[in-house]
């Protein structure tokens, strides 16, 4: 019945009339503003070597776990999508076999944002104006896999072309960033910045914990058998990471917990969970005592925290044993913050020089919680929508159960949280579109003027990311 | 001002223009589809003696917890509405009079589903065109009374006329089925199934339990007194069920939890709480076992598989002791399934060929924990919006929460859920019309095609449920 | 783009076609019903001394919450806003400053109720129709100013000219009622009720608890010091309170726990709290035990209870010692009223004569607990959304969560729970608006008549809260 563009160019707007045409006007304002990615995943390898990347689906499947969990959902074993095993054993290597089977499981995509964001990669990047399928599967792996060869699909040229002002990757504590000095070195002048990401030497239940203690030691020249040791490689380390641009902390904690001890007891905890296997309680209670120190630490050196917590991770035993971390069992549980903020708050909430960005996979916490949070403690701010959430409808609903009582100033602007580069212009466009389709909202309703939308889109696209993560 | 017909062709379709225009266009292809029934509880006597009916209150209002739960809360008592009481007292048992003070409360159902179903019961069934009131309820109450007399509106002919391919009901694990029975030797074709529903027999807490034990034992000859013997009665009368066309077992714990414990440990539980009144955390523990090993059972003999957690269960003490059970005082509970689930799912949930159907009555599990458990889980899909929630919102915000996670795909379409015979086709044509209508919302949004539209509206009317539930 | 009038007529309706127009043709019935505010925190001050107002800052900034704690999130000290110290120490007592400084943040609440609010009492009060800034802060101050010295602006015409048909104001327990007295003494004609809040008597935890214990017992002439006493200086009190127009009482408990211990158990609890400093579970059991006997009274006395459970009042320890209560920092929590409420509801839930008000700040009970609870119990009613969520968005959610459960009947209006007397039409206004938009949305999507929708504006606006509060 309808003749539409595979691509709509009113995507994403509101259905109808006078709401459909103030998102459009809106939308034509921020579209071509440069891409900030303040918090994501992407390999600073590949802008270190810039070489081309390999096959379709190397590029687009085995690496995504929104894709291989949907697939797996519905039956079809991670071994057949190339997924590489713990014990080494048989998985698919024919690159072909594995894009014609996720395209043949296309349709389950259906009304996800999976959907969304690969539609406009194979649009935007490979002329691609055609729903994937098995009967094409095979022309479109070739179209794909012949312009990943040229010379203007490599990393840096696709940096250049997504319009990318500044990105963030994430490396561990641990990590020498010798990618982030090959880039420098290399005199490429894209802005790949790295993120101090301390999970590896603060989580007592981080794998190979204490040997991860000993290496922070190693390269920092601190003794990490002591507790005032262990701060001060804290200290060096994030001053090493913002030589390489870092602006930013990042903190994945199983909930958002923080304490403030008194300095003797923590000296006790520190000693008794460097030595020795952790309990559970003490895990907790060192990661919480963490969440502070760090902060504390911000206030000084000026690095913004994230804290993403609330995701029960490995939720599938024998998935996890077979295949590792981070294969689609991370299942998001009920996130208190009200308690479990106020030990850090009491410290630091009132300090208006110090950027907490507080993310939550609890949508229920937004208007009962965060908004409130947020919409009176200085440190304070809200990540976007997160995870499972970065949506159409996840980021509708964390505007309007986040904005009347936060507003838009104490939000912090669009983290794209990839590691599929491709995806990139995707996110930020599904992020732009819904934001606009909200304003827009607004405006038609008459909670906002048409001037106030449009400044405001802008902030949403651009300027409170960067204004909140000091870019 | 309007001018509009009492059954709107439009209704439950988006207000305005193209999104208005595509759900009624998605509709037209589904609104004759056979209905599929495959979770209920309409009773198989009706179709086993097919007698009439018998009167408009004895029909429509005395069986049905959603109407006078409504007056009750209201200050009507249900003596009045001739609700029997556990002493055998005086209710009124006057339909004409039962009907009149029904009808003159109806506008207490504006804005609810019942409203809505009742609507389409009168008009579709009775060609009643007008508002039910206490002025036209004595006319209404002939007109209903007329009909149910003949022999058009028994409950085979309403069953071919409703255009149902296949009901099931649920019956106790010692239900001798005598009715299913009755069914199958009169000869009539219409398709009409059992479910397994064993909470008589695994639930401590049941009335009766000890004796519901003993005579598990006698009808399937097995030694219920052993844990071994209780496993091989359930396996029996499970076989029992499908031979009389169970294609599920139901599960109606108020929690979620399971368990996987040492064969040791499960036989020193099952002694205790076989023999003597079991505690609290005992009974909980032996749920959480059993839904384990009903899932266990599921994976040998095909049965699907369905738990319904969540709800405290005659929550007016008062009202119990005068009136029993289901009279509307049943009262949802946050439910957790992220660690309540995990030791089964640690068994079974990679088994593909298993099919375990979640349900909830607590909305902020459906973003959070069943979205992301049924897009990864093989054995794991989501249940339609249930008992409170199946209404116009409570199935938007199950699609607008569910969808962007875990597809359509992990889900099993309608169920009615009804004991209310004649509210079942005015059910699905709810379900159908809010489907279509967030499908449209989909489309003009170009979340998807009109065809994807099309092909699933199809699959979200019947495709699913008849390949989820193995009909 | 668009030119459009500073309050625009259509603000808050459905943006387009047919939902718009039935939702002005709504809202124009009910527009101009008077004000029936039975829920707020107003000073019968105001209306004993009719006093002028003073300047724009005092009137509008320094007492509003809501407009200090959004400016404070950005780094706003308090002082600078004229907030009193604790400790009496310097804070910005230029009216004009103070007025400049939060014309300059005024951007940070677009999108927020507080916005919409003032919006309405610029241009209805003070024929301000354009939007407050830096550079015209200092002229609308002087307009503001001018008018808040005329007659027109004193406490008693603003009210008649509000169209206050009645409003309760809030008093503890302990107050003498002396304005309310003075009101009356007056033979002013405006209808100002009181309300009986016994928080610092009931709950130990609250500042100077024992004191207030025995002042307790000096004003009513009872032994506070034994629990017979003590429930009878209760029982005068809120006959007292009656004489002074009150028809409710109102609780605010961090929790909604209710107990129904036996009396020789409260006896020994009232004697333990009533001597010494209370233990926190003691505390939470007295407190608990309370509304029942609250409730209990109610029953005898006819008064209606609210209770407003579920704020972490003074989350911010810094700030609270600095600044004291109320300052912004008060955080919703988790709330539970399944469990909470049944020791209450089991001896009291089936009287109809009977009606308790439920609030929440978590809105997750609203579908889960609330509307099953309200949709069953006859002594129960939900109240409107509350505080956070007294908001667009908010209010939509309400109806949406509650009404297909509840339906209308078991809702009481709107409350507009303020200080701020110059915001009250405008909140009302806000009520009337979203809640015609709401059934217009019913309307148009052909869930109601508009006959019906036109009758339930007129509930919505007047009738149930006449009603519910036996006004």
């Amino acid at each position: 019945m309808m003749k539409t563009p595979f691509l709509h160019p009113d995507r994403l707007f509101p259905a109808e009339g006078m709401s459909r045409s103030i998102a459009r006007e809106l939308y034509q304002q921020v579209k071509d503003t440069p891409i900030l990615s303040p918090h994501g995943h992407t390999e600073p390898r590949w802008f270190a070597e810039n070489d081309a990347f390999p096959d379709p689906a190397t590029l687009f499947v085995v690496p995504d776990h929104y894709i291989f969990r949907m697939l797996y959902s519905q039956g079809v074993p991670l071994e057949k999508l190339g997924v590489p095993r713990v014990d080494g054993g048989w998985t698919e290597t024919d690159s072909r076999a594995i894009w014609q089977l996720f395209a043949s499981h296309w349709h389950l995509f259906r009304g996800t944002p999976t959907r969304l964001w690969l539609d406009h990669a194979f649009a935007t990047l490979f002329d691609i104006h055609e729903t994937l399928s098995a009967s094409n599967a095979d022309r479109l792996y070739d179209r794909i896999a012949e312009r990943l060869e040229s010379p203007d699909y490599r990393p840096r040229a696709l940096f250049e072309r997504f319009g990318i002002e500044a990105i963030a990757t994430t490396e561990s504590a641990l990590d020498p960033l010798d990618y982030h000095r090959k880039i420098r070195e290399s005199g490429w002048q894209g802005r790949v910045l790295t993120t101090y990401r301390p999970d590896s030497v603060i989580d007592p239940d981080f794998e190979g914990f204490h040997d991860n203690l000993q290496r922070f030691g190693e390269i920092t020249g601190c003794d990490t058998g002591t507790w005032q040791g262990y701060l001060d490689a804290h200290r060096k380390r994030r001053a090493f990471f913002k030589t390489f641009g870092a602006t930013a902390t990042d903190h994945g904690h199983p909930s958002a917990r923080t304490a403030n001890l008194a300095p003797k007891d923590i000296e006790v905890l520190f000693n008794r969970i460097s030595k020795a296997p952790a309990t559970q309680a003490d895990a907790e209670l060192f990661r919480a005592q963490m969440l502070t120190e760090m902060a504390k630490m911000s206030l000084a050196d000026g690095l913004v925290m994230q804290i993403h917590p609330g995701s029960s991770r490995n939720h599938n035993r024998g998935l996890f044993e077979r295949f590792g971390r981070d294969k689609g069992a991370d299942i998001p549980t009920p996130t208190d913050y009200v308690v479990a903020l106020k030990p850090m708050l009491d410290l630091v909430g009132n300090e208006a020089n110090l950027t907490i960005i507080l993310f939550t996979l609890d949508e229920t916490s937004y208007a009962r919680e965060l908004a409130p949070l947020a919409g009176h403690y200085p440190a304070l701010r809200l990540g976007p929508a997160w995870w499972f959430h970065d949506s159409y409808e996840g980021m509708m609903r964390f505007r309007e159960m986040t904005t009347e009582t936060a507003g838009f100033y104490n939000t912090v602007g669009f983290n794209d949280d990839t590691r599929a580069f491709c995806s990139i212009p995707a996110r930020h466009d599904v992020a732009r579109r819904v934001d606009c389709a909200y304003l827009a909202n607004l405006v038609t309703t008459h909670r906002l003027t048409f001037d106030e939308a449009h400044d405001l889109a802008h902030q949403l696209a651009y300027g409170l990311a960067k204004a909140a993560y000091r870019l």
